[in-house]
């Protein structure tokens, strides 16, 4: 089960939190999930760079130069994703077992109600649940496919000879869907492609045919990351049928894995748009 | 020498010029050349693709959604680059052979009087004149460096297997600086750097840091070509000083080169820009 959950907030105080939210995001749901499922906490805490969940920003706020300012009684929200069905368990059970009044996270020092939580998409345009092998066989076989790159969004290119680290902020055809075969190869029971023959095949087949992108930069507490944000619209040239619905599936699940680096936390947030949308 | 000549014009008829003037710009340009010297004429026909020469859009006109629309007694700007001495000495012969008032293009039916014609970078920006060697001996050791893509810029990636053509329409730090390199080779009197070491060198060593882009797409008049337009800064992460002026001096030719495809159709304008232009 791949699940979106739409959580919105009442704030109880106010504050100004950096744009960077995910970092409180993660750990508030890191905080959820210790109180309900201490075992699982240790192992997601163990569990390295690649998640089996993604932390939205936090939506809503007046977007300063210095960051989110919340106000209290207003309203916000923010979206987590989970790629494990027993994740979900956990998760939803801590607001199951909650009389709605009394559940409350806090968000870098502010208190916020949870007023409502969502994981349907006829209720919310970002909630929404499937599994991997309707993501497979629903795939359209659309040779045009447009991302919503909604927040910050990098690919970690590693280390240079002898230099520092490396990001790629452009949405390269292969990074991008490189990027969502490796998190689907690895949170679903059977691989969708073999990676290398996978980015051979983007290499070759898929260009980007339109795009309004640009940069920006998150401080994080303890460093500023760098990524991109905006429309990007990619394009098969040549390939087979079923490796355009491969495509198409990968667009599908970027919805729930989301794309690139810090998906915990808060960068990476992508959904599939229409064609027109991204022109 | 490399020079930069811009041309001001004042329209003596109105017409709706479409937004790929460079098509008209490079018809005009050869029809210069043709009068002066037919020869020339002839081996600048017979070259191919990787012409001495760039010719940009036609600027000051109003642009609205079917193209540029020109207006009697309203002044226009144009420039050409040229990238060998010879062609340069025609090309200025010819309009130093000429009495101002008389001297005319026409593009695409309308007819322009030329007021000015200079190639002095204190009287505009986007003229200059400089060498190769110049370039190589004065270039910096900024490992930061911004360019401008002032007009569409794309990059032809050849065709795909059994698929139609593909281009590049991100700016990515191998395809900028590669087209840079193979255009310095091309033209210069001994090369800048060996092509292959090169774009090893730039896809380990030199990342996009920032950028504000988005695509666009012109109506040629026997095609549509897709593109980008906007900023992007690179950034060298390691690399040798030896390297990292060779990238300021390949930034620098920019101005005079173009950068990718068409660049004698009016794709390709660049120059650089001081790094805050960018972010």
């Amino acid at each position: 089960m791949l699940t979106s959950t739409v959580i919105r907030l009442r704030a109880r105080g106010s504050g100004l939190l950096p744009r960077a939210m995910g970092e409180f995001g993660h750990a508030a749901f890191l905080a959820i999930v210790r109180q309900v499922a201490p075992d699982l906490s240790q192992a997601l805490h163990d569990a390295g760079a690649r998640l089996p969940y993604s932390v939205s920003p936090l939506y809503g706020g007046r977007l300063t130069g210095r960051g989110v300012q919340v106000q209290p009684d207003r309203t916000y929200w923010m979206r987590f994703t989970i790629l494990d069905p027993g994740l979900y368990a956990v998760f939803s059970r801590y607001f199951a077992d909650s009389s709605a009044p009394d559940v409350a996270i806090t968000l870098g020092g502010v208190p916020f109600a949870v007023e409502e939580l969502t994981s349907s998409a006829k209720l919310d345009p970002w909630a929404g649940y499937t599994t991997f092998a309707k993501l497979a066989s629903s795939a359209a076989c659309e040779p045009v496919v447009a991302l919503q790159f909604w927040s910050l969004t990098a690919f970690s290119l590693g280390h240079g000879p002898g230099a520092a680290a490396r990001y790629g902020i452009l949405p390269d055809p292969v990074l991008v869907f490189d990027s969502l075969l490796r998190r689907w190869n690895r949170f679903a029971d059977a691989p969708l492609a073999d990676p290398n023959e996978w980015r051979q095949w983007l290499a070759e087949h898929v260009v980007v045919s339109a795009h309004r992108i640009r940069s920006e930069s998150w401080q994080f507490r303890q460093h500023p990351q760098v990524g991109f944000v905006g429309d990007c619209t990619y394009q098969v040239v040549g390939g087979s049928a079923a490796q355009v619905r491969q495509l198409n599936a990968l667009a599908d699940f970027a919805f729930y894995a989301g794309v690139g680096m810090k998906t915990a936390m808060g960068m990476g947030q992508c959904r599939r748009v229409g064609r027109s949308a991204s022109v």
